[in-house]
Formats: C-alpha cells, sequence, structure tokens
C-alpha cells in the first residue's frame, strides 16, 4: 500500500537516492562536502484546512511545499521526502491517491524525492505530516540569527495575498473585489511555492540571514531580529502587495499583508550594498526582492508608514482554530 | 514553545548536528563515505495505543524507538530525529513536555538527537509522528530483498512479549500468569528497544539482509521472502518465546510469538556459515539471535512445527482498530 502511494519502487533512482520506498528506510547519498537539511511540517484538518478548501490532490502539493518552504529558508536544495498520511476510516481511496500524486508532483517539480512514509488510520480528522531533506554547503547555510545592525530587511515575492484567500474561504469575500481576484488569492494560499531557488541564489551570492514567513512579516521580522540580537523596523509602504489587496481591502490590508504568513516567502537581512549588488542580475523569473525595513540596535519590532510610527496591528495566527 | 520542547537550542552540538532547534530547519553533517538513511513513524491514539495503557513520558520513548527500529533494521547509525506532536486543546502542557522529555530521552539513549519538529492542535486523537536519521556505508545496508535460497532465517530476542502485554492491557489477563509475569509483557509492549547495535554489528559482520518485525513474524517473514524472491520456511519450536508465554496462554502462544509485531526485534537472512561464525562471539549484553527457519525456493511462508505442515494461523494487526 505504502509502495503504491509513493510510486514505483524499483523505478530508477535519481538525484542521490540509493534505496527508495519498499524497504524498511530510505538511503540516499548526499553530495560531497555538503551538509543535511531536514524540517517537518504538519497540516492537521480542522486548524490548517478544512477539506471544502482544498482538493486532496492540492493538499498532496500544499503541504510539501510547506516544509520545502523550510529547506528554502536554510538556502538548501531539496533532496527527499518522507509523508505520514492519517486517514479516517471514511476517506476514499482515491482520494489518498490524489494526495499521494500531489505531493509526488510537487516532489517532482522541485527536485526532491517521496522516498517513504507511513499511512495511519484515525478516528478523527486528517492529518498530513511532511518530513523534508536536502543538503547545502554548511558554511553557506542562511541562518535567523545571522543578521547585523543596519542590514536591509527584505521579501521575496508579495505579501497578504494567501491570507485575502483565506479569508475568501471563510465565506467573507470583500465586495469590492472582482471574482478572478479572489480565485487568485485563494489558488495563493491553495499551492505556495516554496523559495527554493530564491534561497539558494541569496546564499550562493553572500547572503547569511533569513527564514521563512511562515507566520506572517510581523511575527517573523520578530523572530528574525531576537535571533540576531536586533530589533526590526519594518516600514510599511515599503511592504509588496499582493494584487488587489489595497483596494479590496482599505481598512485590512495592512493587517493581511503583516500577519498572513500562509504566502510563504522568505525575509532575509543582508548589508545594503549587497542587497543592491544582488537586485542588479536578479533573473525576472524569481521572486522579486524587496526591502521592507531594516535592522536597527535594541530588540522587538517597530512599524513605521511614512516615517510615523505606527501601532502594532493585532496579527492573524497561521493556525485558525 | 518548540524550542522549549527540544531542549536547549544554544546547547553544544554534538553527533554532526551543525545547527539543532530554532532555525528554520536542522542541518547536520553525516559522517564521511556514509550515505544518509530516513525513515517516518506515527503513532496515533486510538489505533496504536490508548492513554490509559501509557504515561506520556513512555510514549515520546515509544514513539522515537519504534521509528529508530527501522533503522536498526537497515544497519544503520542513529543521529537525528524530529517529530510532530498534534495535541488536542484540553492537552495539560505538562503532559506534553513529559512526551518530550521521553523522546530526548530516547534520543540520548541511542545516540540521536531531537532536532525539531512542529507542534499542531487537533480537534481528535493525540497523534506523535517521528522521522529519524542517520548513516549507514551503502553497500552495508541491510536489505529485505538481499536474502538467498539457503539463507537461514533468525530473530533478535524473544518473540510475543509485547502481543501479550497488549492483550493484558486489553483487559484479557490470563489467569495462569503471575502479575509479576504479566506486567513484564507490558513492560515489552511500552519500551520497545530498537536493536540499533544488533542491526550494525551483524551488518559489520557481513550480513545483508534484514528486517524489523514490526508486523509479526509471519508478516515479516513473508515480506523478506518476496523481496528476496523466495519462499519463507519457518518452523515453530524454533522460534524463541518471550518468557512465560508458552504456559500463560497454552492456546494463543504460538498466535502471539508469530503475529505479534509490537516486539520491534529483527529479522534476518544469512548463508548458515556466516551465522554460526557470528553466533561465536556474540556478545552477552546484546539480544540473542535465534535462527527460526530458512529461505526455500518458491513464494510465500510456511510454518513447520516438529517437520510437520502446520496451517497458517490468523494473525494479529499491529493496528488493532
Amino acid at each position: 500500500m505504502i509502495a503504491r502511494l509513493v510510486g514505483d519502487a524499483a523505478g530508477v533512482m535519481s538525484g542521490g537516492v540509493l534505496i527508495g520506498p519498499g524497504d524498511d528506510a530510505a538511503v540516499w547519498q548526499p553530495p560531497p562536502h555538503r551538509a543535511v537539511v531536514v524540517t517537518q511540517d504538519a497540516l492537521v484538518e480542522g486548524e490548517d484546512f478544512r477539506r471544502e478548501w482544498i482538493t486532496p490532490h492540492q493538499l498532496g502539493r500544499r503541504c510539501l511545499a510547506v516544509a520545502l518552504s523550510d529547506l528554502a529558508a536554510m538556502g538548501a536544495s531539496a533532496a527527499w521526502c518522507t509523508a505520514t498520511l492519517c486517514a479516517p476510516a471514511e476517506t476514499v481511496l482515491d482520494d489518498v491517491l490524489a494526495l499521494a500524486l500531489g505531493l509526488r508532483e510537487e516532489a517532482e517539480a522541485t527536485g526532491c524525492r517521496l522516498v517513504g512514509g507511513d499511512l495511519s488510520g484515525i478516528r478523527g480528522p486528517l492529518v498530513v505530516d511532511v518530513c523534508a531533506g536536502g543538503s547545502v554547503e554548511p558554511e553557506r547555510a542562511l541562518r535567523r540569527g545571522a543578521g547585523r545592525v543596519g542590514d536591509v530587511l527584505a521579501v521575496t515575492g508579495t505579501l497578504g495575498g494567501a491570507a485575502a484567500g483565506l479569508r475568501a474561504l471563510f465565506g467573507r469575500r470583500p465586495p469590492a473585489a472582482a471574482p478572478a481576484q479572489v480565485d487568485a488569492w485563494v489558488e495563493t494560499w491553495r499551492r505556495p511555492r516554496a523559495r527554493l531557488i530564491e534561497g539558494r541564489r541569496l546564499a550562493a551570492l553572500g547572503v547569511r540571514c533569513a527564514g521563512d514567513l511562515s507566520d506572517g512579516l510581523l511575527v517573523d521580522a520578530e523572530r528574525t531580529a531576537a535571533a540576531s540580537g536586533c530589533r526590526a523596523e519594518l516600514r510599511l509602504e515599503q511592504v509588496p502587495l499582493a494584487p488587489g489587496l489595497r483596494t479590496a481591502f482599505p481598512d485590512a490590508w495592512g493587517e493581511l499583508a503583516l500577519g498572513g504568513g500562509e504566502d510563504f516567502e522568505l525575509l532575509l537581512a543582508a548589508p545594503r550594498p549587497l542587497l543592491e549588488r544582488i537586485a542588479l542580475d536578479w533573473p525576472p523569473e524569481l521572486a522579486p526582492i524587496t526591502p521592507v525595513g531594516v535592522l536597527r540596535e535594541g530588540s522587538g519590532v517597530s512599524l513605521y508608514a511614512d516615517g510615523a510610527p505606527l501601532p502594532l496591528p493585532r496579527v492573524l495566527s497561521r493556525h485558525f482554530a
């Protein structure tokens, strides 16, 4: 059963996978001179998603992307993943297979292999728990705590789209937004992209400090600042907003962009000259890098709009329970 | 919170762990010339355990031991683990901390480090899902499919104790058994030992074929035989029984010993001369190795008692749901 879910065990192994699914454990040969990076992330029905919001296939892709976002935030390459599925008895086999297919497709799209996992019943909600592994040159691993006073804080992509999508899934569609716009936000929530290529490129070009925005800019900027022994100063007018966000949510766009973590973008800190050099030939097909603030002496996070201090908005939690 | 659960992030890293808990992902440098071995195993309340059967601390130890058993079955060393805990809202913090302490203690006892994980709410049963990693010389990895016709099948330790303990936990205590004996079986179920040292020693001495008995001797012998393109011939009178099993369960001891997988012993297949050499200086402090059958041409599994064929008993499933 597990073998069927993870695919053809007898198939050609690639990416250093020496033993795939079907034995007691998987075996993988990392590239020489690289260290192994591992992370684990669970998505729990009723906490992280509802079944009517996402198809099993999309859920499979999403749960791997969420785990891979942590590898991206380390500047690592993805190589393998394992997944546990706890499925209630009424789960139909087609849904289990669709979820596994989603996992495998996301793995293929990101250069990693689904090499094993566990399948269990559960008298409760669906749980998908993914462990993802990859490799990095140890001295190039992006650290939360490598920021320094004076470093510019910057993010990849745009923020707030996934939070707007989640709000629409909860039935709170903003009246001013076009249906296609709402669909795009929902798609942003359903289908996060781990910024693996961006993370690796940043690490290769000399950036040392990054993390992913799994809990939103405000929370993660504070986390990065704390790990770096600094204060994060954020400038609201610089935050790159998801298309249509400001118009559709005239009162809530700031909260969505600062508190919505499910975009799974990266937050980095780097000296300004380095960031400027990186911007000079940043490939246009990658998620753009936008400065959003600076690391200062002190601790905590402070927010400014056009130079004036703002009170911190109440932020959304990733878990809506 | 996660940092508190996994321990002191600023502590001295050991066993090749370069970055422990607290960053986006953990980083581990495997020893040179070794491949990485990974496995994932979930324990779900109501499927794999009930709360009244096991304390949170014991559950923490147990869930890591279950995952490590897969590494043992590959002949690997354990190096790191990550764990996801899905805990219902009514879970008290002390129980979460006790579970994490159990995980850390089992990690310390087996030479690995708890380096990360995820913590989630759940509107349902408690779920603990562990990913464990380690390393092996790639050419020495123990394979399910490396058995050959004529190889002797052998197991570590004794079988049936955990199944007898599980039966007692279900309230079916055999009237003939002394309470201390029943307690010992229950302890066998609660506190499995991954046969990591035994697996590594077998691999180092030239054994090529092994797997763990997570689903019981009958099921796992068939699995090993199938992977090796052979038929497994088991001899019931040779199966090493947990102490007191035969007396206490005059009708069910065979079923318990053949079907109870939760002992987490190893099943290996090796040429008889090799096994005999290994037996000559097998350290007495390790789980003993006992021949239980042989691999023959054909497929499937057949069972003999004192030379006479026996019908296969209905086996217990690991999952009692």
